[in-house]
């Protein structure tokens, strides 16, 4: 197996060339439960939990904090195995408060974010007993406000604040500068303004501030640099508005290594360099550190994650190109269309062979933009009926999955100590017609 | 109401300067069926269906055949309604199959596509009693005539052929470039291959060719382009190998009026063209015209197609922008982050006022490229509960949709004769679990 090929640890090979994934064989997996099939590494999840879990714990104490932002990968099961390493979670919607539910999560541990609330999911958040709103918007604090008091119940609030930084990454995913349907920014006044408003709602229990700079960080700059404007931010309105923040959560966008070319994030020292920067400005701006808080989403589930294909059709076009066709595609996958999104593919049984082959290796969907990934190198052997692997799938890939081309979404197959299990089945052809009235 | 707002005819306004649509209130359909929410004007569908059989028949005669692309947007009422229309359908996938099979639609006027059909697909295509293959590749041929073979069939095909034409869309719908995923290319001498090995096959019947050149043509020009490549490639078959195709598909494309500055396609005008050049061209080859068949999918439905959201957040951000929030976004119409997509929007209540106010509407999903669209204009006035239509959306948005976030998808309501009802009902909380274990 080629070096670039091994870009997580949970990656190796058997003594045949065959892919191993988690300890488990793939080529089995690919038989035993069908293809497209997603396989998530249970215990690569809960290393990575514990991973931010021990930091957050060595650099802050009592007062760190880590939320599984479950919009990257949302499903029952998800949910009980966060809950049992004891993080918190970030839900951005009632489904993703209901399937927490469903999962038993302690739902007082859930932070329910959205830059658009309707009074239904906040009342149905309320019903559920979610714990802390990240309230984004004065209309909001204004109907959560009211409705909580139908309730007679105080709710806990935390506000969303953009602190004005762009962090050059995705202009899809960078929601951390001013110009932002998320949050009230710093730079214009409004979020003073929303923090005064919100410190007067009677039945709202101001907790803090949170922002979000961005997605795919491999370093601390980023987050200390908004660190240092949410700091000066708490700072100021310590001063003129005497409020502070009981939690001040800095989001998530932790990177993740899809290609062999990007590095493996190291939280121990992400998590270290923040943490250093965050203590002693606070020293220097002469206030108390709040609890801090972050949301890694990606960087927790995404290398758990592998999806195995069969591959179809192969095509050469001379002079031009050959395409590997797979059985699955954006309906399964949608992140290179969508944004170019770049992954590490192998043939699964065919790792002690050299990928001298260059070509894309595209869906099944009737569509030209329906490709997994273009120029990269596979085997010359690859053939009708190998099974195909593209890395680094637990993130954005269920999460987004559709029916397009009226095709099924695949099933997700959990790896726990070598063992596999079925998390969520694969979708049926009468599934499809369920809503058809 | 702004000229600018009636792309299509089936808009309008009633004398409270409230948005009517296919002669219904759009606000009372909001009220009866919440939002977000699909509606599907059946007789603007059926008006498109005869509007092609109608120059298709006058043009060709006999000769003519419609397909309509059942992908732009596929389930079972659609189907009833083209099967009324006699129209046949080119599905893409089992689902689409087993969908249409579930809406009664007489399967030997089905086409079945795909760059990458599996063992199982044929076989359930076979089963299915789907009239015609259109085989993308050598290997598709092998195994189709295989499985034809092991059901002692004949089975009917037609070839899928690239004639090397980028008809300068959107990249990711330019399909009739050589360099393409689908169908073998005349350039490179693999659709007079695939041609040769097709009539070798003992279990396929040749019946002809198909070919599609892209997306969102507003004239014959491309059409005439393609039909002479093709025409020229059949005259050669014909010399060089003996046969002649039944039926020769030049595919879809017809353009659809997203914003006012768009034209409307006169299908009559073009289709008419398109037949005055065949006509002739096929006397100057001095070959007989084949049967010519078009495969209309977006042409059909996306203007019958308008989504009601209600607006949630409205938020200002001095020198920068407004946001106007709705309660869906890209889950139900991934086209603009996908694709850039224009579309034309407007208040449902407000169409006597002015739009005066610069805006981007956006989606309530955590995620910063959840836009509907950027910088259009609406009312001044426009604030929370105001229901919002985003017309055009019959086409590729709930074929697309997806739980991102974990939303549920929208329900599709029909209007028939001015009377509503129910198509695809509104997907449940309780729906997003049904897989999980």
């Amino acid at each position: 197996m080629k070096d670039e090929i091994r870009i997580c640890k949970n990656i190796s090979e058997n003594e045949n060339g065959e892919l191993m994934f988690a300890g488990v064989n793939t080529l089995e997996l690919a038989e035993k439960y069908g293809t497209p099939l997603y396989v998530m590494d249970e215990n690569r999840i809960r290393e990575m939990c514990s991973s931010f879990r021990d930091a957050i714990a060595r650099e802050f104490g009592e007062k760190g904090r880590i939320l599984y932002a479950s919009k990257a990968c949302s499903f029952k099961r998800i949910y009980e195995i966060i809950a049992s390493e004891k993080l918190h979670i970030d839900v951005v919607s009632t489904g993703e408060i209901h399937t927490a539910v469903r999962a038993g999560f302690p739902m007082q541990n859930a932070y329910f974010h959205s830059n658009n609330k309707t009074d239904n999911d906040i009342k149905f958040a309320i019903d559920n007993k979610v714990g802390h709103f990240v309230v984004d918007n004065v209309e909001e604090l204004e109907s959560l406000n009211r409705i909580a008091g139908e309730f007679g119940m105080k709710q806990k609030i935390i506000l969303r604040v953009t602190p004005g930084i762009d962090p050059h990454t995705f202009e899809a995913v960078a929601t951390g500068k001013v110009d932002s349907k998320f949050g009230s920014a710093i730079e214009t006044g409004q979020a003073e303004e929303i923090t005064a408003h919100a410190l007067k709602m009677e039945n709202l229990i101001f907790e803090g501030f949170h922002c979000h700079v961005g997605s795919e960080l491999f370093e601390a700059g980023v987050f200390i640099d908004t660190a240092k404007i949410m700091l000066e931010f708490v700072a100021d309105m310590y001063h003129k508005l005497g409020c502070f923040p009981e939690l001040l959560d800095l989001g998530g966008g932790f990177g993740v290594r899809y290609i062999a070319s990007q590095p493996t994030l190291d939280v121990d020292k992400t998590i270290g360099e923040i943490g250093g920067f965050i203590k002693n400005y606070c020293v220097q701006l002469g206030i108390e550190m709040p609890s801090i808080g972050f949301e890694p989403g990606r960087a927790i589930v995404a290398d758990s994650g592998l999806t195995l294909y069969t591959v179809g059709t192969l095509k050469t076009i001379p002079g031009y190109k050959t395409y590997v066709s797979v059985d699955g595609g954006m309906t399964d996958n949608i992140r290179y269309a969508l944004y170019g999104a770049e992954y590490t593919l192998a043939v699964a049984g065919k790792l002690n062979e050299d990928p001298d082959m260059v070509c894309s290796v595209v869906g099944k969907c009737c569509e030209s933009g329906d490709i997994i990934q273009e120029n990269i190198k596979l085997p010359s052997s690859t053939s009708r009926g190998d099974i195909l692997a593209c890395f680094t799938t637990g993130a954005y890939h269920y999460s987004m999955a559709s029916n397009y081309n009226r095709i099924p979404r695949p099933a997700i197959v959990m790896i726990a100590d070598k063992k596999d299990y079925p998390a969520v089945r694969r979708e049926t052809l009468d599934d499809l017609t369920n809503l058809d009235i």
